[in-house]
């Protein structure tokens, strides 16, 4: 799984939907990729969530390769973003910064300092990016093997998930991406198949 | 001058070094690389600044390329690490940015909401990199002809500026650099009248 997340797309944000996708599992209100005035500036934000009247920016940082770390940089950067927005009009209770790798002891510092939350491949403990994504079965599509030419087409359709491709039915499916149903059909079974397993 | 400055070694920080000097040069003193604590961690910062009272940081950012800009992400983190080390034991009065090509605008347009004060090649107005350099006529010693090895272990010496070749002296220059002191006199009369021109 690890593998199938840092394969994930940068062209087309995949990590970033994808992490979107999983906050929706998690039970979170979500908006992907949303302008959000701040006291000075406008930014860019991945991912908007809202539960029980918390509203929270999500800020990911994808690296393909995996030994790569986020460093001190990075979370300098991202306070600052909630810094500006909870000055700015429509203020947001935190940040969290989500990567698919491990973050420097420095950035661990500087946002257990900040009561910002950084979600990786073994942090929080409990709560790190493949606890969360176990507790749910949220697994990125990309797991089930398909031709990379399957894969972006099934991806660019906003199936991100495997459970999300599970829950497709045959001729839609084949009608949205242009496989033949029976492979449709195919996927479909696998994506199933591995949920129960 | 643009090219040599975007020649200068990145391996070696000549940039932030030669910026450190510039700043001299204009009255200040300067502390070149010095680890600062902030409220939450320690921050590396380029250079320290004091003149009259007011302490400065400086944050140096050297394109090798001269059409990359300094983007948003940059003055966010710049000004994360100015509110942290403001809230740390020594509080400082502001950061500066430095940089050797252009800012974009939205680096721009944060940067003047948090009065945080950027210096790049045409910005700003009456005080850019150039104007600057002009100003104290603190041009960097590599625009001075010479071969890459004489470049390296001069600037190595400290020797960062055309004027402070100048005033070296031959000997004392070709003990400092091993180059013969023929050639060490031959590059201080091209610093004198380069300086003279």
């Amino acid at each position: 799984m690890k593998q199938a997340i840092a394969e994930l797309d940068p062209e087309h944000n995949q990590f970033e939907r994808f992490v979107t996708h999983l906050f929706r599992e998690l039970g979170y209100k979500t908006r992907w990729n949303v302008i959000v005035q701040g006291e000075v500036i406008e930014h860019q934000i991945d991912s908007l969530l809202e539960k029980g009247g918390r509203k929270l920016l999500i800020e990911c940082k994808h690296h393909i390769n995996p030994h790569r770390l986020t460093g001190l940089g990075t979370v300098l950067t991202t306070w600052a973003v909630l810094d500006d927005v909870r000055k700015g009009p429509n203020p947001y209770n935190n940040i969290w910064l989500v990567n698919n790798t491990k973050f420097s002891n420095h950035a661990k510092k500087y946002s257990a300092g900040k009561k910002m939350k950084l979600i990786g491949w073994n942090f929080p403990k409990g709560g790190s990016l493949p606890e969360l994504i176990e507790k749910t079965q949220a697994y990125p599509a990309n797991i089930i093997s398909m031709s990379a030419k399957e894969r972006k087409i099934i991806m660019s359709n906003n199936i991100l998930l495997v459970k999300e491709l599970a829950s497709c039915r045959p001729d839609s499916l084949s009608k949205k991406t242009g496989l033949r149903k029976s492979r449709a059909e195919e996927l479909i079974v696998k994506a199933k198949t591995l949920l129960r397993a």
